[in-house]
């Protein structure tokens, strides 16, 4: 076992990519002094074309590392693998696991005026896993789930303010804004770093749930709550170390993720899952 | 081992999904009579941003995959692959191994007046394989490589032929086109289900070489020196029987090779590597 830190361990994210890195911005955003451990399964992104059964053992095989590292908590920080693989990670660890799904759509319940959009990768689509976690809040919701897998490249490719985004944002969300949404939800966490863009489509009408900050907001609650709870136990007064861990390609992570958290990435290790 | 076919055992070809169809496709109409296997790696697509180490491992479990199915020969239907993994392939393999670069390149020293752009995936042009290959031919013909990796997501999501495809066609290709290419390589599988859309860009001053029917008759080249070598072993006169293989996402597979290949893919297994 890993030597216990003041906070009890870091906090575990994991993402298929680096689509994650936009969950894990706001989780360092508001939880500062906490340290966090971010794995990408860069060798084997993207998981939203692949299927549940290899979502979930892929998704098992990162906790089962992220477990040796001494986690406190694990943040499943890919729509698609909360969407397929979350009831199985609750049940193996003996730890917090919490998803961006269910955040995103308490969200966007409290926003909505009644008929919700989601944009999503098809697995996620495909799982319904936002019309149910809509309607375990409040079944009466009107919900519409599409794939936008494109926005996942364009991303990807750093064509995220360009004009080819713009025109395919429009492809994707007229349908949406024509069925009357009220409002957005980003169900892919890719998807914020096209949110510009996106706000230019839908306009001021259409409010955005981005779930990367509302899963920031459930991670900070879950940790303020152990800390009352360990009466005594502050957490450390010191900035959080920031760990990243990828399955290949790290030269390419440590770009990407470089420029998109505007910090020089430090700790980068190459593990294999 | 398995039983030997009357002409020898099918020929293996491998992706890392779906683009290597388009070999497949050419390899099918050259050789109507051979049975063909096509396994594509779909849990683990795209090969074309991950490291040479980690393709080179994927290639050889693919290679050992469809050895143990009896193939003669196995052509790497993916550029990715052929630039990390030909060598290895080659060396470990006891039949013949043929990649998609050396017959591109062949083709494009043949119908250049002087200089020839590739554009291919991340991977690939980094490997400069392409360059290297035309160097070996002719030394003093001017070569630039090119990055279109949003290529691939068009064409694997059914955006070939729109506007938007039309416009990153653009953006990827004028600087090829400026710099005064004669001859463009489409340098990976995918390319040449956007061919419509990249011909309208280059106009008819550029000569288009597509790797896939190049291959295709460089694979008929070798089956046929094998047959005449083997006197009185003439193929076989019925059709030959397509066998797919995926490592995931069967039904997928199933929709999009039906939709490229014009046909019901009756034969399509789900294996695992």
């Amino acid at each position: 076992m890993p030597h216990a830190s003041p906070n009890g361990g870091p906090i575990g994210i994991f993402d298929s990519g680096v689509g994650g890195l936009t969950v894990f911005r706001e989780i360092a955003r508001a939880l500062p002094h906490e340290s966090l451990i971010y794995l990408g399964d860069s060798a084997r992104v993207p998981y939203g074309t692949k299927s549940p059964q290899t979502v979930v053992r892929y998704s098992l095989e990162a906790a089962n590392h992220l477990l040796a590292r001494g986690i406190k908590m694990m943040v499943v920080a890919c729509n698609t693998a909360t969407s397929a693989a979350l009831p199985a990670l609750q049940e193996k660890l003996q730890i917090p696991v919490i998803g961006v799904i269910e955040p995103g759509a308490r969200a966007a319940v409290k926003q909505t005026r009644g008929k919700i959009g989601v944009i999503a990768t098809e697995g996620t689509v495909k799982s319904k896993a936002y019309t149910r976690a809509i309607h375990a809040l409040e079944p009466y919701i009107n919900v519409i789930e599409s794939a936008a897998p494109l926005f996942v490249s364009l991303a990807e490719e750093g064509w995220a303010n360009t004009h080819v985004a713009r025109e395919v944002a429009e492809i994707y969300l007229e349908p949406l804004i024509d069925s009357g949404i009220d409002t957005l939800v980003l169900g892919c966490t890719h998807y914020p770093i096209l949110r510009p863009t996106i706000e230019q489509v839908v306009g001021d009408q259409v409010a955005i749930v981005d779930s990367a900050e509302t899963t920031a907001e459930c991670v900070r609650e879950i940790v303020e709550r152990d800390y009352a709870r360990r009466a005594g136990q502050a957490p450390a007064a010191t900035p959080g170390v920031h760990t990243f861990l990828v399955t290949d390609a790290e030269e390419r992570f440590r770009r990407i993720a470089g420029e998109f958290l505007e910090q020089e990435i430090e700790r980068l290790e190459l593990v294999s899952l």
